[in-house]
């Protein structure tokens, strides 16, 4: 079983308000997404997460997104290709500003919310994020969601000469081409644990889940989306990574 | 008469907003202070400002700012010396992320209006824009403003191992501490270009001006600010870089 | 030929950034739609566009778009028709305030860009609309897009017991349904002075277009939408008022 | 023992952000002061507020800021008066907007934060508010801090024809000029639950208060502030509610 880094959403706080157990859940991490302030983060906020996973040893990764702090970057909006590199470019340096403070950098992105699914859906888009990197820094990988077939992005992924991170998802389910069951639907969120934490050694071990349509789905993932919501999602992460390091 | 940098605040439009004279005014300087997006600027305009300094052999310097975009960075606000360094960092950083994609860093650091106002007004402001700067890049120079006697921010520079760029303006009036008179005060401004140009070639040679009580100054300067802000702004610059360039 | 009222976006500078020439265009126009600070428009500015739209007998409609000041309103974003009623009774009241402490109240309300555009193409959004200004003030005009066949805004417009003020262009082609030409396509604005007059009358008299088709076009339009950017779009709209009044 | 209404913040969530517990404090208050959007609050946020306030009977009041989400509407900002006359016009507005939806009202208004406290240090900025109020409307009262002395409050609300509704504290301690003991002083806030209760029964009884150098303090206060934080503030504002309706 090749190592399966464990990836969080992290820094989802904004000024006053606060989102998730930050400090609860980065023990238990190798990889935190990091947002960049068009979501969520602002830079004091950055400057404290960053703080954060240096202290633990998880990687920083650039969470970046869309401009919509209302609506958590979760609104699909119509930026044109170049200006997705454009934002991609702007968030990942001002993180890399905050990291650089500290000494140290960014290593690796995650583009958030519905910036990350226009990517998937779109190939336009997905090139646009993958030349924002490549002309970046190409030694950063991208963080992309993993499917029945990798083959496409991967192609793509080598025009620019990039690596790619394919995440999978331990609480969630997927149809027969591997993409996740939409929110709206019954049974797309896994709630019971061993159900979640099953998946995850599923995933780990390289082995087929069912889809919804009853077929095998055998999904290539390098790295596993974990949640720091709550207290059980807490849990749930702290699970996975013991099963994890004692398989 | 030592070389002395015209420097030129530049790319302070926004989203579909065009502000200055940048493509005309940016042949005849040597530094643009590029807005960051808190007052002005957003990552499309900052992306094209970048290329078109680049274009032009122009060093592209952070023109970082309190978060007001509707004041355009202009009211005093009241941020901790710890947030100013975090505004900072975000800022140069996503300037330098911009840059980076094309190849380009940020080369030196001017902070805008209320910030730069507030960092020359209050010994604390200052030491946050330093120890930000020096947390970052030491190398970086800062650009602050030149008064009659600059010893005080020189040891706060050298404490932290910083190159200050001192500027002076040509177009306005200086009181006898080497403070600017305020823009509400008659005679605050200079409109007459020939007034402008001599202020100028006095500041180049150190040769002393008059302040607004008849005493005699001298700034040490290393840097002239000039104003891209429309056509008589943009002849102003061209004179001055002629005068400075044949003498 | 019955009345043809001129309408005009105004207000759409944003704190030190100007836009339009407002003071221009003014004297000639009937509807001011006025920015509610979500594409455009701040505080300061709404209240001088209601003084100046007061000071020549305009009347004030309120202008409300997407909350997106980067992308001026023009980019879609997916808001829910929920949202929508929300973000509609956010800025028509917020431009109402500006109105009444100058004793003055919004009378029409017209959505700008994308959200015109959205609310055009998708039914859901147009009863999202509709039924927003019928709980404000169902008193209050929604201004759209004449088409060839009205009737179906009109259904739903009555059944929210609202009046619909459609609204035409003299400088834009149109295909055979009565949509605009798009602007990527050639031909879809015209730049001819006379074309322009032309069609302000045409439509005026409620005489037929010739469509990009060459088929014959009738659109039943209450207003006409002319432009205030610059001196020609101003001489344009001089001498479409001219031609009006003196029909 | 005349009536002292109980005023809450309310309304401070953000897009995907929680703050406060609004629907549990609801049942206990007079008066919700409903944050507007600038500081804290978005145009769904505000609908679900007023939708709860008028559910259970309390009065809506307008909580307008300075423009600072970053910094929760606490940052001093520089406005002039005339802008903080237009950002109330545009707060209380869009509030009034919201409201007429579901055919309720703004009914009074209370300034936030860094705005709040500008306004009891500035007569300059408490005479913009007054003005901005009187030319809104007139018979909304204005929520200000009760001092030892509120006459120059009163004279100058006189003068605007404003009703003033002054506000005391049950969990803060007060200097001898009636002002609250800055939270950077130990012994400025009551963490004790009967400490706590009786300031509020001294309050509303009008008996005075022991200032902080052990002189006496008389408030007259309209208004009790009071917070829906957490728990056990609402367990303190719920004794406080019970203790005053049996008083």
């Amino acid at each position: 079983m090749s190592r399966l880094l464990l990836n969080c959403d992290i820094g989802e706080s904004f000024g006053n308000w606060t989102m998730g157990l930050d400090a609860e859940v980065m023990p238990f991490i190798d990889c935190a997404n990091v947002a960049c302030g068009f979501h969520a983060g602002d830079p004091s906020i950055m400057r404290k997460t960053v703080s954060l996973a240096l202290k633990h040893g998880v990687q920083i990764g650039a969470h970046p997104a869309y401009q919509d702090l209302q609506g958590f970057g979760r609104r699909s909006m119509a930026y044109s290709p170049e200006e997705i590199q454009d934002l991609l470019h702007y968030q990942i340096g001002a993180l890399d500003g905050i990291c650089r403070a500290q000494g140290a950098r960014v290593s690796y992105v995650k583009p958030h919310g519905a910036l990350y699914n226009d990517m998937m859906a779109k190939p336009a888009q997905l090139r646009a994020v993958m030349q924002a990197i490549a002309a970046y820094d190409a030694s950063l990988p991208l963080m992309l969601l993993a499917t029945r077939d990798n083959s496409a992005a991967q192609v793509m992924g080598d025009e620019y000469g990039l690596t790619l991170w394919f995440e999978a998802f331990a609480d969630r389910a997927y149809d027969s081409h591997g993409h996740l069951v939409s929110r709206q639907l019954p049974g797309a969120v896994h709630h019971d644990a061993d159900t979640v934490l099953q998946q995850a050694l599923t995933i780990a071990r390289g082995e087929p889940l069912t889809a919804s349509d009853g077929s095998a789905l055998v999904l290539q993932a390098n790295t596993l989306c974990v949640h720091g919501d709550n207290a059980s999602s807490i849990a749930a992460v702290q699970r996975i990574r013991a099963a994890l390091t004692s398989a």
